[in-house]
C-alpha cells in the first residue's frame, strides 16, 4: 500500500545521519542554556491563520485538515507560532525563557523535487529579552553549530525589518502593501532583479521601486553599509533598525563571530511576524540550496496569541538542507551496529549469546544470528547490513579463550583474546 | 489562544524527563543492533483501516482526517502498521531487519484523565525471523531497558495467540467471533471476571464461556502452566503455540531473564494483527497503571500491506506510563543548564561572555545574563530557573584569576580559580 503523497520514510541510513545532526545541534543548544520543549503536531486553524502571524502567503501552504467532528485544524507550519502560543499561555515561565525544539513541521506545497510536505526543523528561541544580547547569542549558537557540523566556509546574512520598515516609510509605501513588498524583495536571489522589479511595480509606484532597489543593492563592508543606511534613511524606525544592527555587531565581536556576519539589505524573510533583526545562514559554495538556517526577532507574536507584550528572537535550522549537504561530505552508515558475533558451529550458539551480552555491557552495539544460519550466511548478512566487524566463535578457539575477529571493510581476520575484543575495534 | 483538545505541550521539566527516557531506551536498543527508522505522521485511511490490521475497535479510535483535497487520511495509530508498510515496499532491506522508532502516535479517544490524543511510543521490531530467538531477544531488550531505567520489581506476562486460537478451535467458537473474544478476555484485569463473562456470553455459548474461563484462569509455575495447556489443548495450532512458548522460555534462560517471565493465558492483547507469542511488561506495585510495554508476533501483517510473507515480532514501550512512574522516582530538573555566569558589575560583562564561551568549550551548559540585570536579579533568575551553580565574576577577583562559585541548592559560596571551575561542580 502507498504512502501519503509528499511525505517520506527515513530508512536507517537516512535516519542515522539525521540523528547525528540532531545530537550535534542539541549538544550546542544545551551548552548555551537552551532547554527542550515539545508542542503538538496539530494546532487550531484559528491559531495558525491569525493576522500578524505567518502571513497570507504562508497560510496558503498550511496542511489544513478537518477532524472527525468537523473542527478546522492544521498541522503546524513552523515551530515559532506554537512556541508563541505556549509562552502566551504560560506566564509563569521565568524570563528569559530559552528553548530548543527539534521536530517536524508540515507544509501543503506543490509536490516537486526537493520539496516535501513533512520535514524537520531545529529551532532555538529566546523569549523575554529586548536587548540585542539575545540576538547576538542566537548568532553565536548558529556559528558554533555549523562549525561543529563540520562546515568551515559559511556566513550569516543580516538585516533588520525596522530598516526595511523605515525604507518603505521614507518612500511613502502604503502600510497594507508592506508585507507583499518584503516578500517580493525576499525573492531577489531566486528570481533575479528584473522579475522582482516587475512584481514590485504591481504593488507600488515605479519611483518607489527605484528607491527600494537603490537601497537593497547597496554593497560594502558592514561598517560602510550601516553608515550609508544611516545617511539614506530619514524615518525614526529606520534609524533605530540601524542602531540595533550596530549593537548586534558590537556584541557579536565579543563572541568573535563578527567575521561571519554580512549586512545585506535585500534580506527580507517571507513571514509577516518579524519585527527586528533578521538573519539567514548560507554555506559557501552551496548558495543554490538557499539558507541552512533563518530567523529573526518577532516582538509582537506572543501578544497576537493573547499573551502580554513579550520580546522574542530565534532561528530555525533547515535539517533537510543540512542533511543534503552532509550526505556528500560524511561517510554514511547503514547501521549503528559495530559487531556481529557469529557462531562457527551449532554447538557454540549459547556461548555466542553470552559473549554478545558481555560485549553489550562493555558498551558495544552487537548483533547475533537469529535465523539459525550457517557461518557463511551469517558473514554475508553482516556484510550486506554494513556491520564493520564480525567475531567468529569456534569451539576449539573458545577453549583457548580466543575468537577470530574479522574486519569486514579491510577483509582481514586475526585471532584475539576474548577480553581484548573491545580494544581491537575502532 | 487555545490548544487543540486532548493534546499537550511538554515544557522543559517534562521534556527533559522524556528525553532521558528516550536516550536510555535508544542506548539499549542500539546495543542489541536495532537501528533508527522514521515514518510520516500521516497515513492513508486505506492503510490504517485494512482488514487483519489494527482491528475494528482500534480503527474506531484512529484520528481520522480529510486533507484540503478531500482525501481520507489518518494520523498513525501505532508504529507497527507503518513499519509493516515500509517493509512491504522495501524488499531490498537485508533480513533480519531490526529497527527502533521513538515517535508520536495519535488516538481520537474520549478525552478523560490520563488519556491523551497524542503521545509517544518507543518500539523495537525484528522483521524476517520465524524463530523464537527473535522474540526472546525482544524480551531481553525489554528487561535491560527497564533495569536501566531504574526499575527492579517488574515482570513480563507471556501468552501466545496460537494457544488462544487453539482454545477457540477446541471450543468450536466461530472464527468471525474470535477477535471479539480476545478483546473481551483482554479486559479481564480491568473489568473483572463477571463483566467479561457477560460480554463473552453475548458472543459465544455459555458452555464455551466456561471453557474459556477454566483455561485463562489457570495458575502455576511456567512449567506447570505449559504442561496443563499441553494436556488441555487438542488442536494442532494450540499445541504449536505451547511449543513456541517452551522454546521462547528456553532461549530466555540463556539470556538469564526467565525469572522475569510469567505465562498468563488471560493475556490476549487488543489488536487483531498478532499471530504468535504476545507479551506485556508490568511494574510491580504499579499494576493499576496497566502495562508499560506490550507487543508480540505478527507474521501476517507485511503480507496484508502487499509484501511477501514475512514473519515479524516486536514490542512497544508506553512512554507516558514510564514517564508517570519515573516522575515519582527521580529528581525532576527544570533545566539542563549547569552554570550561570553572573556579572557583579557592568564593567565585567565582556569578561563574562568570554568566560562562558570558555566553559562551554569544556563541555558545560552555561547561561549568562541577557537582560542587563543587576547581580541580585541575576541570582534570582538562576534560582527560579533551577540552575544549580552560579559563578560570580568581579573585577577585583578576576585580577587574581579567581571567581566566586555559588552552590544554589546548598546556598554556600566559595572562591575558586577560574581554571578549576569545571572540577568544582558536580
Amino acid at each position: 500500500m502507498e504512502r501519503v503523497k509528499g511525505v517520506r520514510d527515513f530508512l536507517p541510513k537516512d535516519m542515522i545521519l539525521r540523528e547525528s545532526i540532531f545530537s550535534t545541534l542539541k549538544r550546542v543548544f544545551e551548552s548555551f542554556g537552551f532547554d527542550p520543549l515539545e508542542t503538538p503536531a496539530i494546532e487550531t486553524w484559528e491559531l495558525l491563520s491569525a493576522k500578524g502571524g505567518l502571513g497570507e502567503e504562508a497560510v496558503k501552504d498550511i496542511f489544513r485538515l478537518r477532524d472527525k467532528a468537523g473542527r478546522e485544524l492544521g498541522l503546524r507550519f513552523d515551530l515559532t507560532v506554537p512556541l508563541a502560543r505556549v509562552v502566551a499561555s504560560n506566564p509563569q515561565l521565568p524570563k528569559p525563557f530559552k528553548r530548543y525544539q527539534i521536530s517536524r513541521v508540515w507544509r501543503y506545497e506543490e509536490i516537486r523535487k526537493g520539496r516535501y510536505r513533512e520535514f524537520w526543523q531545529a529551532d532555538i528561541d529566546t523569549i523575554g529579552v529586548r536587548s540585542m544580547r539575545a540576538d547576538a547569542e542566537i548568532l553565536a549558537v548558529v556559528v558554533k553549530c555549523l562549525e561543529e557540523l563540520g562546515f568551515d566556509d559559511f556566513y550569516i546574512k543580516l538585516n533588520n525589518r525596522k530598516v526595511l520598515d523605515g525604507l518603505t516609510e521614507d518612500l511613502s509605501i502604503a502600510r497594507r502593501s508592506r508585507f507583499a513588498v518584503f516578500r517580493a524583495i525576499d525573492k531577489l536571489e531566486k528570481l533575479g532583479a528584473e522579475r522582482v522589479k516587475e512584481e514590485l511595480e504591481k504593488l507600488i509606484e515605479k519611483q518607489a521601486v527605484e528607491g527600494v532597489f537603490k537601497f537593497i543593492t547597496l554593497k560594502g563592508s558592514n561598517e560602510e553599509m550601516l553608515a550609508r543606511a544611516e545617511q539614506m534613511l530619514r524615518s525614526e524606525v529606520g534609524k533605530q533598525g540601524v542602531r540595533e544592527l550596530e549593537e548586534l555587531l558590537s556584541i557579536a565581536g565579543i563572541y568573535g563571530i563578527e567575521g561571519r556576519l554580512r549586512i545585506d539589505f535585500s534580506l527580507a524573510r517571507g513571514l509577516d511576524y518579524y519585527t527586528g533583526p533578521i538573519f539567514e545562514a548560507v554555506i559557501g559554495g552551496a548558495e543554490r540550496l538557499g539558507s541552512v538556517a533563518g530567523g529573526g526577532r518577532y516582538d509582537k507574536l506572543v501578544e497576537i496569541y493573547g499573551g502580554p507584550p513579550t520580546p522574542a528572537t530565534g532561528i530555525s535550522f533547515g535539517v533537510e538542507r543540512l542533511a543534503e549537504l552532509l550526505r556528500e561530505r560524511v561517510e554514511l552508515r547503514a547501521t549503528k551496529t559495530k559487531l556481529f558475533v557469529a557462531s562457527a558451529t551449532e554447538e557454540v550458539r549459547q556461548d555466542v549469546l553470552r559473549l554478545a551480552q558481555k560485549l553489550r555491557k562493555d558498551g558495544l552495539a552487537v548483533e547475533t544470528d537469529l535465523m539459525g544460519r550457517k557461518l557463511r550466511k551469517q558473514l554475508e548478512y553482516a556484510d550486506s547490513a554494513g556491520i564493520p566487524y564480525v567475531v567468529i566463535v569456534g569451539r576449539e578457539e573458545l577453549g583457548r579463550g580466543v575468537v577470530r575477529l574479522r574486519d569486514m571493510r579491510k577483509r582481514v581476520e586475526k585471532e584475539v583474546e576474548v577480553e581484548r575484543i573491545p580494544l581491537s575495534i575502532d
